[in-house]
Parts: structure tokens; C-alpha cells; sequence
């Protein structure tokens, strides 16, 4: 099962994701990613949105990045995400951050989503729990 | 109606909320209030997380804030938090934040919340609506 | 000293901005209004990151928000904003935040900002410190 | 060069900190571990805020997490912190995140962090830089 994928986004950092030292903290990377999943899950034909609606929450299972050159306030990002994995229970998505004015590598991350069933907050496998949705992962 | 306990809650600022002004930035200090706020209300013997497994929210009605000195990573902040209105469908608590290793006054703020029923998060009179519980605010 | 003018930003909901009420944490709002500030200045042709380059910061000195109806997760905002008074030591914007999908009026707030030198943390008359900002204020 | 120090350090899970899936959102346990950190520093002598002072930063380099079951309000967490290599240049640190109530391991994480002279924001050998404060760090 394969899927290549790729969205981007670009992602203006605000002044509240900055810390003492002057760049955004770190924890923000995944904020940042998040928001930037939304945006490749969608370009599946699927919303974050109406999928918790359909009862599938996606919570995050595994997260990781290496941090490479700050961000700064005045700084526009650009994430380029891909899906990396993909199986019926599980999808790892990986991210690259850029700082969009010169196109410098600032950060590289992956984080792996596991398909649960919301109402018992329980991993499923997505092809049983929800067939039709599944497809659209796999167009 | 009145209610005049005080509590005291001692937070030890994270370099996560810092900006890059150097300073905490000021949403966070309605975080704090919200922390703060938790420790009044189990003065009254009532556990937010109690409420919310009773059906009663207390959603955020109203803010405010004034900034009269920043407070910084590496300080301790100690904000005394007062219950000033109660009334069956509302109450507002106000908060002094102190630096606690010089007692300077950092900042004043006020929240208003209202009594709501979880399952509508619609506003309720608490006192019909959980007696029980609004006899502990009335102590 | 008057000044009118209004910007309108949107801004979606990021998950991470949400709390386990299922709304928008009532702390982000503030997050909200300064992505909104942003533009604002900018429409007056001035940058916050130009600004701070200047030497000029402008800390928050005082915040107020009413909630009126609570923004979630799949919702984009819409924040009016506007410059509701400008002294050469303070100014006040005022904020409306509709939800972009039915213009249903969500909150409304304001926030007092104080110019800053940035060296010396000290509030300042832009008028003497920085002539040729304020002028831009002031167009 | 080795050191097995460990520390404990307990935190309350704040309302802030979770999101519209009813759990602590998964950008928050890098705060915990910031704040975990802290603890693991100062019981060798040293605090995060004195190598500010002393010209040194340790900007986190790389990060990752396992979460494996959900913190939520209500829970107060123990994280387990633990020195796991370090050299001139950078340290490692790995966390355990325990539910405080019942000893359920929730998640398990690791950060690198990079010893850099905060005047130029770049790297340096602790060893040569400030003698003294690597001294502590070999206790």
C-alpha cells in the first residue's frame, strides 16, 4: 500500500510561539505540523473535521524532529509533508520545514498516527471501521 | 450572596511561556488563572474534574488583565485568587500574581464563568441544577 | 489624535488550540488578536518585526475579551480590527471575531499596548523616540 | 564520561493543555519535559536560569515521544528524567511519563540538547567554554 502524497504549507510563525532565546520553541514544530497535516489529509478528499464526525479520531502515537536552524518571529515557514506509511491501522507522515524567503532547511520531523475508533477511543483497522474513507487514503 | 475565601497558588514559570520579549506572554497569565482558579474551588471542597463528571461546566465568560510588571523565566509567580460574584448562573474570581521572591505585583486580572450543563453547553441555574453542588460554593 | 482604520484576518482553528470542553481554549483568543494586530500595523505600512528591529516594542498592558459563543475546531475566523485610540505613549485596537462561515459574532476584546524602548524595557513617547514612526500611525 | 542521575519531577495536568479528544495534546509533553529538565539540572548544582546568566544555552536539537496511553485533566503526572549521555558538545535526556495514581506508564520520550554560547547562538565545547559549569554536569 503506497501512497506519495505531497501537500505544502506555509505558515506565518506568530509571536506567541516564541521563547526567551528569540526563536520559536521547539514544542511549536508540532503545532506546525498538525496544521500542516490537516492540509495533506485533505488533499486526500477527507477533513480532519468530517472524519471525527464519522467517528475516526487519529490520535498521534510516536512524534520526532530534528531541529536544524531556528525559526524567528518575521519568519513565514513553508511545511512540505508527505505520507510516508501507510497500513490499515496505523500512517506515518513526514514533514520538512522551510523558512520560505531563502528556502533554508529549518527542521525535519515524522509522526505516526494511529486510526481509533472515537467513541472507545480504541485503535481499528480503518478498511474494516470505515471502508469508504479508507479508499479515499488510498487514491 | 457572598463568598470571600482566598487561595494561594505558587507556579513556577516554564521557559515554554516566555516570548520573545524576553518576558511570559500575557495569554499565558489567563492560563495561570485558570490553574489558580482550580485550587479556590477545591477550597470549597468541589474538584473541577468533579464537576465536569457531575455534568456542570464552567465555561469563560469574560477576561481581563493588566500587565503592571513582566514576569520572567526563572521566577516563581504566587497568584492570590479571590471569589468576588457568585450568583446561581455565574461567578467571578479575581487574581493578584506576585513575584514570590520580592512580592512585587505583576499583574491584576478578573475572569467571569458560567454554570453550564455539559451535555447542552448551555447556561444553567446551578442552584436547581446541582443543589448539592451549589450548597459547597455557599459555604 | 484619530485613526480608523480596520483590517480583517482570517485564521483557522488549529486543533492544538482547542481544550477537552471541545471549543477554543479562551487564552487563544489573545493568541487571535495578536495575528490579527499584526496586519493592522502592517495596513499602516509598518512591520511588528520592522518595529522591533527600530528599537520600538509594544507590550501588552491590559487585555479584556467577552465570549459570546464559543469557536471549534473546523471553524475559520474572521477578526475585525480596528485602532480605536493612539496617544505618543499608548494605543488601543479593539477586536470582533466572527466565525467566517455565518458571521455569527463569536467574541469581542481589546488590548492596550504601551511603546516600548526595547533596550531599556521602559515605556516611551513614539512621538520624540521615533518620529517617523508615529508619523506612519498616524496616516 | 557518564551520568545516571535521575529525578522526579510531579506536574498537574492543566485544562489548557488538553484538547477537543478529551486528552492532554501531544505538543504539551515536550513542555513537561522541558519542565522535568529543569529538575534534573538543578540537582547537579546548576539551574537553567544561571546558564542564561553565564553566556549559556542549550537549544533542544532533536526531540521524540512514544505516547502510549492518554493523560488527561484531572491526572497529575510523574516524570521520570534521566541523563543519558553526555559529551563537551550536547546531552541526551530521556523521560518516563507515569500517571501519578495508578503508576501507568503513558509515554516515553528523548531530547538532545546543544551547548551554545547564547551571544553568537552557536555551538560550543561546554569543557573549553565554561569549565567550571561542565564540572558540574560530570559530578
Amino acid at each position: 500500500m503506497s501512497n506519495n502524497k505531497t501537500s505544502y504549507t506555509d505558515i506565518r510563525v506568530r509571536y506567541a510561539e516564541t521563547d526567551a532565546m528569540g526563536v520559536v520553541h521547539h514544542a511549536n514544530y508540532y503545532v506546525y505540523f498538525e496544521r500542516a497535516r490537516e492540509d495533506l489529509i485533505e488533499s486526500f478528499g477527507i477533513s480532519y473535521f468530517d472524519m471525527e464526525n464519522d467517528g475516526v479520531m487519529t490520535p498521534v502515537v510516536e512524534t520526532q524532529c530534528k531541529y536544524i536552524s531556528p525559526a524567528r518571529y518575521g519568519d513565514t515557514i513553508t511545511v512540505k509533508t508527505s505520507m510516508d506509511k501507510l497500513t490499515p491501522v496505523k500512517f506515518e507522515i513526514s514533514y520538512e520545514v522551510y523558512r520560505k524567503s531563502d528556502n533554508t532547511l529549518l527542521a525535519k520531523g515524522k509522526t505516526l498516527m494511529a486510526f481509533t475508533d472515537k467513541n472507545i477511543f480504541s485503535p481499528v483497522s480503518l478498511k474494516k471501521f470505515r471502508p469508504a474513507m479508507w479508499e479515499k487514503f488510498n487514491i
